[in-house]
């Protein structure tokens, strides 16, 4: 049987980096491939960044391949990740031979709980004055996170949370993700958020695989992100229990949108991910391995101080492959 | 008339540099030292970490010098900034000549919200499987912040916040910071936190000073401790409008405390932010001068791969005060 593998290009260099991804994805597999609309385009042309036909296709999809949306991208991607049921997100944060890194030695991978936290939605208007947000963290979904992460990583992980501030909250999350742990026999470090991110920029190999509340895991990967390079190099998988969707960590890059000129590693790694997630893991290894030696050797895009277009280094990648 | 500085000491290192300190406010000028105490060492004689006194002596001081306090951090710092009614955080992050950056270029000073966000502490334990926890956001102590800011940069700063997700709370805080800005005259550019995360890696001379709510404060300033080489050089100062209470960044450093080897520039940092707020800006701007002339040509402790004791370098920044 085919694999159905739903296309969501979105706005910006998401139209340039997505199909650069699928032809890879095309070069090592036979999928079938299903294109479906969002972000600002599709607002503007239908008033709704989200069509229901979009979130539909992608919740029955076996797995989805998202690029980026622009001005709507929290009302594109925060339902979309509820379409997958997707109750965590895997963000690796690896630097790469070739590319002029903050540190060199990074190689973190998040897992960030993908349902609840701040992300929950509940905002009031109390008073002209005074405004709300519910923050909400239950027991289930960081004990579901905590099994991933057993599986992940079996020889152990860190968790990052403000439990000292969040008692109840955060202190729920790390109760719940730690004893997971124990009983799995899984080795668990506590880290408080604020120090992770001094401790990760003094020495990221102090870390490795690093579990974490929405938020913090929104914005201790971005710090990542910064300590590899920036944001043209990290996939993402959002991993639900019967589905998934994989997006790069980048935006839509307006300044260099349409040019051709845009890193399509992020989202090509991203379909690796994808690759492995329906079992395919020869074929998600070969990929993996034909960019990072594509980010070795070149071509590169102008990001990487090369010169080579989208579609040159896809090539490349793909030469690679054989 | 003499200013009376309540000076809380706390635990572990706390114990070093806060005398460190006191003695070269002793040295640059006449002011009457009020002892008070708090922290780990206090819970554990009287069975509170911060005694009723304690907090009355502080809250009714012209100043206050605090140096750490360990397991009990939370329950002592976050009644303190209560009690002097502090509503702004100033967080310097700089790196000196003569220590170790990642970003020797880092010069940035985060206005962190200091009463509300996730720290207003209202939480509850909804079911067996639930919690939440009120984040509180209000507009006039994001106005009294942004006035604070307008103040302390007429050319212009930084909102970092994540009204993309939290658009109510995060919002109504951007809205009300922008919009004093804006009738001030004062420009502002806004910038996601986790964007922020990234960027200041990449380019930290692209920000300068940065306001912010109190967890991202929290986070975002910890995170430049990291690019300008540790917590052990960020003063702090959380300024009331009345009051005042001053401390360093870093925490108790229980693994060399009692040795006499810790270093004391972060709180001396501190007492020269408590100078100028004072009004004895001489002072202040001399006692920074001579910690950086310190830092640039030792002698340094061991953090910074010296081997002076806390007293030695104490005794180079007073010389170098004459
Ligand atoms: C666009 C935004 C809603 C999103 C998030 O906060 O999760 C983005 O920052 C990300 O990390 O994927
Ligand atoms: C100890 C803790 C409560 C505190 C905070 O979160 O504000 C600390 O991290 C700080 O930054 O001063």
């Amino acid at each position: 049987m085919t694999d159905e593998i739903v296309v969501v290009e979105g706005d910006g260099i998401g139209k340039e980096v997505v199909p650069a991804a699928v032809s890879v994805l095309d070069a090592v597999g036979d999928f079938e491939f299903v294109a479906a609309e969002a972000g600002d385009a599709v607002k503007e042309r239908t008033g709704e960044a989200l069509p229901q036909e979009t979130y539909d296709v992608v919740a029955d999809a076996d797995a989805t391949l998202f690029g980026a949306a622009g001005e709507t991208a929290a009302d594109v991607i925060l339902p979309l990740r509820t379409a997958v049921d997707s109750f965590v997100n895997v963000r690796p944060a690896k630097a790469y031979p070739g590319v002029n890194a903050l540190r060199p030695e990074t190689d973190l991978v998040f897992l960030r709980e993908n349902t609840e936290g701040v992300y929950s939605g509940h905002e009031d208007r109390l008073s002209a004055d005074l405004s709300t947000l519910t923050r909400v963290v239950t027991t289930s979904a960081s004990e579901r996170l905590a099994e991933f992460a057993c599986d992940y990583a079996p020889d152990g992980f860190q968790v990052a949370h403000k439990a000292n501030v969040m008692r109840e909250t955060d202190g729920r999350f790390r109760d719940a993700v730690v004893s997971v742990a124990e009983e799995r026999g899984v080795e668990t470090e506590e880290v408080l958020m604020d120090a992770f991110a001094t401790r990760v920029c003094l020495d990221p190999t102090q870390f490795d695989v690093v579990v974490c509340p929405n938020l913090a895991g929104d914005v201790l990967s971005d710090l990542a992100a910064g300590l590899v390079g920036g944001l043209g190099l990290l996939p993402s998988a959002n991993i639900g229990p019967d589905n998934a969707l994989f997006e790069p960590v980048h935006g839509t890059a307006p300044d260099i949108a349409g040019e051709g000129v845009a890193n399509p590693s992020a989202t090509i790694l991203s379909a690796a991910m994808l690759l492995e997630h329906l079992g395919y893991e020869d074929e998600g290894a070969a990929v993996r391995e034909a960019v990072e030696s594509t980010l070795a050797e070149g071509p590169r895009t102008a990001d990487l101080g090369g010169d080579a277009s989208t579609e040159a280094v896809t090539q490349a990648v793909i030469d690679r492959l054989d």
